[in-house]
C-alpha cells in the first residue's frame, strides 16, 4: 500500500497559475509561491463581488476516536467527486500545524487519492502563515513585558498577565514557565506560558477579520490583562495594532493549492477547536464562494464543537450559512462508540454499531436543529462487513436521513461519486432556513445552557465561583453579547473523554472564562483544556529527512 | 528629504523572472515568493559549475559608532556603480532580522538610493529563512526536553544544557527562564534562554553548509549539552538531524532580489557578528561568484570582528578569498573615535579626525596582512567638510593606500562610479595572495592569541579558569582543530566598548568557550555579550502600520 507522501510524489501537479486561471483568477492577482503555491492578492474578491455566492457545504463529524474518522479526506474527496460530475466545486480546509506533524500525527492535508498537494510544503511551512501569526503573537508578548520593565506607564499587574508567548511545536516544557529573571535589567520576573501557535487569539482573529482594518481594529481589542486595579488592557492601550497588522499582511490572504485531481482548494488558517472556533478564514470561505458553485469546507473535531461553532460564530462573520451539512461517520468508530475496544474493530459487530450510533443520532439531531439540510457520509474502510454498512445506512434512514457510502481514500474521487450526486439533490430539493442557537442579546449563563443542553444533551451547568464572578465582570465591561465558544474534550459529548456514545444525566462545570474580545467571544473552558500539546516517546520527527536533492522522506 | 520606504515605494521594480535571466538564469531554476523574491534551486549551481569565478569583494569598516557608517549602504551602492561601469555585479547581503527592525533600527537593507528591494519584505518575513531557523532551533529544543521527560536514556545533565531556545525578535524578558514547570506531567523543570534567531548555531551552520548532506552532518555534530558523567551530547544522539535539515530544505536555497537599480542581489542568511561568523552564507556566495564578474559582499560589525571572520572562518568553507577589500569609514565616526561626542559632529574638527584615524589604519594594517588589497571608501554626509575629506584622503595615501568618496546614499549609482572604477583597477593590478591569521593545527591558545595580539592589537590575553578547563576538555575531545570565533563588543579594539580609536597595552579576557561543532568553530566568550537584544521605551514597532490596501507605513 502506498503511503500518503508516495501517491502525493507521484501526481503530477498542474502549475497552479492555471488553477487559479480554472477558476477566473488571472496570473496578476496570484502571489507565487512556488510553482504549485500561491497567495491571493485582496482586489480578486472585489473582481467577483457582482456574483452571486455559491453553494456551502459544511462537512462535520461524530466525536473522534482512535479508530480515525477522515473528515478531511472526505472533504477534499467529495470536492473532486463534484468536480466530476462538473460542478464547479472548490474546497476550503484549515492549515496543518507544524507541532502535531512532527510529534505524532504527520500530515494533515486528507490521506489516499482525496488530498490537497503539496503535501510536503503544505505540513511543512506552508507559505508562512503559521510563522506570522506566531511573530505576531510574540511582538505583541515582548511589546508587552517591555511596557512593564519600562516603568508601567499603564500599570499592568504582572500577576494578571493573560497573554501567551506560543510556538508552532508540542512542547510540554514550555506550558509553563518563569520569565524575566536574571536581576534587573532582564525584565520584571512573572509566572507565563507557551501555547501552540494554533491556540493563539491572532490565529483566530486572522479566520474571523473581514479585511486589513477589520483585523487591525480586532487585534487593538486583545485584552492582554489587568491593571493592578483589576481593569482590562488591551493591545491597543500598547499601541501595538499597527505593527501586528503589518506583521500579518501577508498571512491574511487565503492560499491556493489543488487537489490529487486538480480541484482548486484554500487552505488558509487553522484555529484550535477547543479554545478557538475550529474553522478556516471568513476571506478564503468567501473568496471560495464568490468563485465556485459548490464550496466544500470543515470543521474542526466533531459536530458538537466545530460544528456548532462553525454556525454559532463562523456563519455570523461568514454572514451566510451552509446550504446542507455532511456528518461523517465511520462503522468502525461507531462500534468504538459501542463499547468495543481498538483492538475488536476487526470483526464484524452490528450490536456494538447498533449501539454506537447513538453518537450520530445525537449529532444529525443537533445539526438539523439550525434547519439546515443533514446528509451522512459513510466513510468506508476494508474491515467493514456489507451487513455493517447496511446497518448504519437503515439506522440514518428511521431517522429520516440520506446515508452514502465514500471510499475517497481508496479511489478517490470516482469513490465519492454516490455521496456527491446526493448533496447536489439534497440542495436542489431541500431549502437551508438557518436559525442560530442562542441570540446575541441572550445572558452569557442562557448561551452556555444552550450549548450545553441541546447539543451536548447535558442536564445542567455548573459554574464555578471564579465563573461567576467573571460573568458579573463581563456584563459590568459591556461582553456579555459575544457568543460562546465552548473549550471541551473532543472525544465526548460530555466534559468526561471517556464517556462515549451519548451520555446523558451529565452535569458540564464551567471553570473559568478567558475573553477574546479580538475574536469576538467568550471562551468557556471546561475539565482541562489542552493548549500545548506534548511529544510522545517516539516523536513522527525521528524518521524525517530530507536527500541531498530536496526530495522529503518520512513525512507520512 | 525622502524616507527609504518612501524611495524604495517610488522605485519601479522588475519581475524578479527578468532580474534572473539577464544573469543567465532561467525561469525552471527560480521559486518565485511574488513576483519580486524569488529563491535558487539547487540545479543552477551545477548549470554554471563550469565557469570560472567572478572576483570577490569584500567590504568591511572601522569600528562603529552611533554616527553611522553605512557599510550595508556601500555594499549596495559598489554594485549598482560597478554595474554602471558594465561590469556584471552581483551583491551578496545578509537577511535582516525582525527583533531589530521592530525594536530600534529599522530596515536593514541599505539606504537612500542604495538599497535592496522590495524592503518591505526583505525586513519582514521575506522568503520565511528565519522562521525555518527558529523552528529548527525550537524542534530540537522540544525533542531533547522531551528526551529528559521520556526516561532520559541518553543521561543529559538538566543542568548542563547548552542549547538554548530561540525568538526572531528582541525579548529581554526571555533571556533567563525556567521551563518544564508544574509538575511531573509538564517536563522536567530546567534553567533554560532564548537567544535571537540570528545567534542560533543553525544560522552559522546554514551559512557554512556547502549543501543538504553537509547541512545534515553539521547538524548532527551540534553539542546540545553534556551527560551526568560529562560526555558532550550531540543533535545526531537525539536523531533529530534529518527532521532539522527537513524543516531547512528550502532555507537553504539562496534568495534573489534586486537593488532600485536592478543589480541582482542574494540576500541570505544572516548570523550575529559576535558569537557567530557575522557574513552572508557560503551557497549564495558560491553562486554568485559563478554568475557575476564582481560580486560586492559585506561583512558584519567591523573588519576586527566580521572582516577577521570572514577571512579566518568563512573563507575555508568558500575556498576562495576576497580580491580586495574595501574598508568603509565616515568623517563622523572617525571623529567619535577621535574622542568627540555625537552632538559634537556638525562642526569641523580636523584633529579630532586626525585622533581617530587611528582606528582606520589599524584596520587597513590588519586587512593588508592578509595580503589582499586594500582600499578605503569615505562614506560621504552632509555635514562633512572639504577640508576633512581632503584630510582623510590624505591620511590614507600616507598609508599608501587608496581612498575614494562615495555618495551613494543621496546620489546612488553615480556617487559610487569613482569608487567602482579605483576597484576594477586595483583588482586589475594588484594581486591578491591570501594567508591566514594561523593554522588550524595552532593551539587553542595561539589561536586567540594570534587574534588578540595581531588583530585588536592587545598586549595578551587572560583565561579563566573554566576556559582553562574547557581547553583541556577541548582538546581531550580532539576539538582543538577548529577555529576560534571571538564574541567581542564592536565597539571597540578591546573587551571595553568605551575604548574607542587605537586603543594598546589591553588585555582581553576570555570568560568561556562554546563549542559549535555543527558550524565548525570555537566561540570564545569575552566581557558580556548579548545574545539576546531588548526593546527600547520607545520601539519602532508603535510606528508601524499597514493600510486596508496592504501598503506599508513607518517601516523607515
Amino acid at each position: 500500500m502506498k503511503s500518503d507522501l508516495e501517491i502525493s510524489q507521484e501526481t503530477q501537479l498542474k502549475p497552479i497559475i492555471r488553477v487559479a486561471d480554472s477558476i477566473g483568477i488571472n496570473e496578476d492577482d496570484l502571489e507565487l509561491y512556488g510553482k504549485y503555491k500561491a497567495k491571493i492578492n485582496f482586489t480578486t474578491m472585489k473582481n467577483f463581488s457582482k456574483k452571486e455566492d455559491g453553494r456551502l457545504v459544511l462537512v462535520t463529524s461524530i466525536n473522534p476516536t482512535p479508530a480515525g474518522e477522515g473528515k478531511s479526506t472526505v472533504t477534499v474527496g467529495l470536492g473532486d467527486a463534484l468536480n466530476q460530475l462538473d460542478k464547479k466545486a472548490v474546497i476550503a480546509l484549515r492549515e496543518p500545524s507544524l507541532g502535531p506533524v512532527m510529534g505524532i500525527k504527520g500530515g494533515a492535508t486528507g490521506g489516499g487519492y482525496a488530498q490537497v498537494l503539496p503535501m510536503e510544503d503544505i505540513n511543512l511551512h506552508f507559505t508562512g502563515d503559521m510563522h506570522a501569526i506566531t511573530s505576531a503573537n510574540n511582538a505583541l508578548s515582548a511589546l508587552l513585558d517591555n511596557h512593564i520593565h519600562q516603568g508601567n506607564e499603564l500599570g499592568i499587574d504582572p500577576r494578571r498577565v493573560i497573554w501567551k508567548r506560543v510556538v508552532d511545536l508540542n512542547d510540554r516544557a514550555l506550558r509553563n514557565v518563569i520569565v524575566g529573571l536574571g536581576g534587573p535589567i532582564q525584565g520584571v520576573p512573572r509566572e507565563d506560558g507557551f501555547d501552540i501557535t494554533v491556540a493563539s487569539e491572532i490565529m483566530a482573529i486572522l479566520c474571523l477579520a473581514a479585511d486589513l482594518d477589520d483585523l487591525k481594529a480586532r487585534l487593538a481589542r486583545i485584552v492582554i490583562g489587568y491593571t493592578y486595579d483589576r481593569r482590562p488592557v488591551t493591545a491597543g492601550d500598547l499601541k501595538a495594532e499597527g505593527s501586528l497588522a503589518l506583521l500579518l499582511k501577508d498571512a491574511i490572504k487565503p492560499n491556493l493549492v489543488q487537489t490529487i485531481y486538480g480541484t482548486p482548494a484554500f487552505i488558509h488558517g487553522g484555529p484550535f477547536a477547543n479554545i478557538a472556533h475550529g474553522c478556516n478564514s471568513v476571506l478564503a470561505t468567501k473568496t471560495a464562494l464568490k468563485i465556485a458553485d459548490y464550496v466544500v469546507t470543515e470543521a474542526g473535531f466533531g459536530a458538537d464543537l466545530g460544528g456548532e461553532k462553525f454556525l454559532d460564530i463562523k456563519v455570523p462573520n461568514l454572514q451566510k450559512a451552509p446550504d446542507t451539512i455532511v456528518i461523517v461517520a465511520t462503522v468502525r468508530a461507531l462500534k468504538m462508540h459501542g463499547g468495543l475496544d481498538k483492538a475488536e474493530l476487526q470483526t464484524e459487530n452490528l450490536e456494538a454499531l447498533h449501539k454506537g450510533f447513538a453518537n450520530l443520532k445525537r449529532h444529525i439531531r443537533n445539526m438539523r436543529s439550525y434547519k439546515i439540510p443533514v446528509i451522512v457520509a459513510i466513510n468506508e474502510f476494508v474491515t467493514d462487513t456489507e451487513a455493517e454498512l447496511e446497518l448504519l445506512k437503515e439506522l440514518c434512514e428511521k431517522e429520516g436521513v440520506i446515508a452514502k457510502r465514500a471510499s475517497v481514500w481508496e479511489n478517490g474521487a470516482e469513490g465519492g461519486v454516490e455521496l456527491a450526486k446526493a448533496v447536489v439533490e439534497l440542495i436542489d430539493t431541500k431549502d437551508a432556513n438557518y436559525v442560530p442557537l442562542y441570540q446575541s442579546s441572550d445572558s452569557i449563563k442562557s448561551k452556555v445552557n444552550a450549548v450545553v443542553q441541546k447539543i451536548y444533551g447535558g442536564k445542567e451547568v455548573s459554574f464555578s465561583k471564579k465563573a461567576e464572578n467573571q460573568i458579573l465582570e463581563f456584563e459590568k465591561n459591556g461582553w456579555s453579547d459575544l457568543p460562546i465558544c465552548m473549550a471541551k474534550t473532543q472525544y465526548s459529548f460530555s466534559d468526561d473523554p471517556t464517556l462515549l456514545g451519548a451520555p446523558e444525566d451529565f452535569t458540564i462545570t464551567i471553570r473559568e472564562f478567558v475573553p477574546k474580545l479580538g475574536a469576538g467571544f467568550l471562551v468557556a473552558l471546561t475539565g482541562d483544556v489542552m493548549t500545548m500539546p506534548g511529544l510522545p516517546k517516539k516523536p513522527a520527527a525521528l524518521n524525517m529527512n530530507v536527500t541531498n536533492k530536496g526530495e522529503v522522506v518520512g513525512l507520512f
